[in-house]
């Protein structure tokens, strides 16, 4: 049990798509043996922007879990737990409210960035405002040294190590670790538009339960090279989606190299980038596709899996929890 | 069990004085046959402006529900609770904060009022900021539909409601009662300085505690009519400290209005008014002291007491969490 601890999770707001699978799952199942690893189904998050719509929050829980086991998340090797059924979360999230100030919050450059990115306004729901401090909860509740996040959420941890030096010096003692954020190298795969990131909302991403014709649609839709009108034409490999998908998923690293070369100095046409990338794809997918089938015909062993991995993490967060209250000098009964 | 729910509380920042039992304490004792009552040894609130100095808030648990039993509250009636060990109403105020905004926390009348009390300028914490929020949950977890509250504190109470027909809404059912702020009639007790309210910090306050010659010395120093300089002189009543707090705690209301009378047309002496009002005080604090002085050499009876209560409420509050988690239709485990 000496290994580092590492938190990751998702907002279940709908399945997890290939650009999940490139920028964070792929990682996570190499921490797997070298890490005490905890995978959090954010259900509690996923709520502080979608409070109007609980049933989507809720039904996407089984999804996301569906999607973890389904690329290989070992539950004997990571704990797969259910935010929402986590008090000491709770419970340590309204205690650092009291760590952190509401400009600081509102000085937050990603809760800045996305509150403008979902157009909230004035009309910033207070739990929205308020969840760096709940994901402070999170980290520090598992007590996770580790954190694999995008670029744009490293404020995040920063913010969370703010807190946990405030609680460790009126604590007057190092009860809580600060934890380091690790960014992903692979960066986010864009969407198959090319416009922007890969994302469920803007239907722009292949999900890793997509069909075989739905991959080939998307793959025949992708954005290139504007430019490459004709096959004999140099192509540009930067900016071409294919290029980018063909980096996260094509193995023969020297073989691509190469096409990538002929692509540029003309010759390569789209087409057959494309059909290489598909059978990539397809043959990615299909496994991925087929366990999750069969696991989405036995929910109550996800259920069960979920309801023990939950258990596991209620121990250790709770525990935290009383560490934390105990160091702080508050009352116990 | 159809005695209609009301819950009352105290954040645990110091003991209590007569003020509280001119505003409160006696309204709980009359309510606790006719009503199924809570009270909230508030820790988790007292924090909010407090959490630099947890050890305070911890002391002071102990010191309210000895204050609470010296006076009578009976545990077998009424349920002494301690906020912190509710994780329903962390889980709780973590869910409402989703459906309440950052804008309409900020336009709250009592939450202005105390930032500007507080003097905290820009540096609000988050958790006061949300303290709405909590004390919403921890109105709802109770179910309670009754909530004695200074009249500077109504607002809250509509705020509670807001979010209640927010939840009510989104769950497509009434599945939380809306909660009626009953207003003290007694008003609010001035300090013996008369310049403010009777406060724990104001250094202006006769604690229930209060030995016999801290009583003495209080009611010497009391704010009376700064232009009643002779015995024969007419003095005012209102805003006359003594007068205030013998409508409080002079029982003989026939007696007491000749004195009024007596003392508006002259001739009737600041001494003999004082005199008067500390053979009141006396004989009212003393058998609340002397029960004080002998619960807080059983502490372990008093903790039970609290151990006790905060179990029943831990089954009571868990059980409307769990119902408003259904009734969104959130994910259960």
């Amino acid at each position: 049990m000496n290994k580092p601890i590492i938190l990751t999770g998702d907002r279940t707001t709908g399945p997890l798509h290939i650009g999940h699978y490139a920028g964070s799952l792929s990682n996570r199942l190499r921490y797997q043996d070298s890490h005490e690893q905890y995978l959090l189904l954010a259900d509690t998050q996923a709520l502080t922007d979608n409070a109007s719509d609980p049933d989507k929050v809720r039904r996407n829980v089984i999804e996301v879990a569906l999607d973890y086991l389904a690329v290989g998340i070992d539950p004997s090797l990571t704990t797969i737990c259910l935010q929402s059924h986590l008090p000491a979360l709770a419970e340590l999230s309204m205690l650092y409210l009291n760590y952190v100030t509401v400009s600081r919050l509102e000085r937050n450059p990603t809760i800045k960035d996305e509150i403008r990115a979902r157009g909230f306004g004035r009309d910033i729901p207070a739990g929205f405002l308020c969840y760096p401090a709940a994901q402070a909860a999170d980290i520090t509740a598992f007590k996770a040294t580790i954190v694999p996040v995008g670029e744009d959420q490293a404020p995040l941890i920063e913010q969370t190590n703010e807190i946990v030096r405030k609680i460790n010096a009126t604590a007057g003692k190092a009860v809580l670790p600060e934890a380091q954020a690790v960014i992903s190298s692979n960066g986010r795969l864009p969407g198959i538009d090319g416009r922007s990131k890969m994302s469920k909302s803007g239907g722009n991403a292949i999900q890793l339960s997509a069909s075989p014709d739905e991959i080939r649609d998307a793959v025949k839709a992708m954005f290139t090279d504007p430019n490459h009108l004709r096959v004999e034409d140099p192509g540009q490999v930067e900016g071409n989606v294919v290029f980018a998908y063909l980096d996260a998923f094509d193995d023969a690293k020297q073989e691509l190299s190469e096409i990538k070369a002929h692509y540029q100095r003309g010759g390569l046409g789209d087409g057959k980038i494309k059909s290489r990338l598909e059978d990539i794809l397809q043959s990615f997918i299909a496994p991925i596709r087929e366990r999750r089938q069969k696991l989405s015909q036995d929910q109550a062993y996800v259920v069960e899996t979920i309801r023990q991995g939950t258990e596991r993490a209620q121990n250790l967060t709770e525990a935290t929890k009383r560490e934390v209250v105990d160091a702080l000098g508050l009352f116990q009964l």
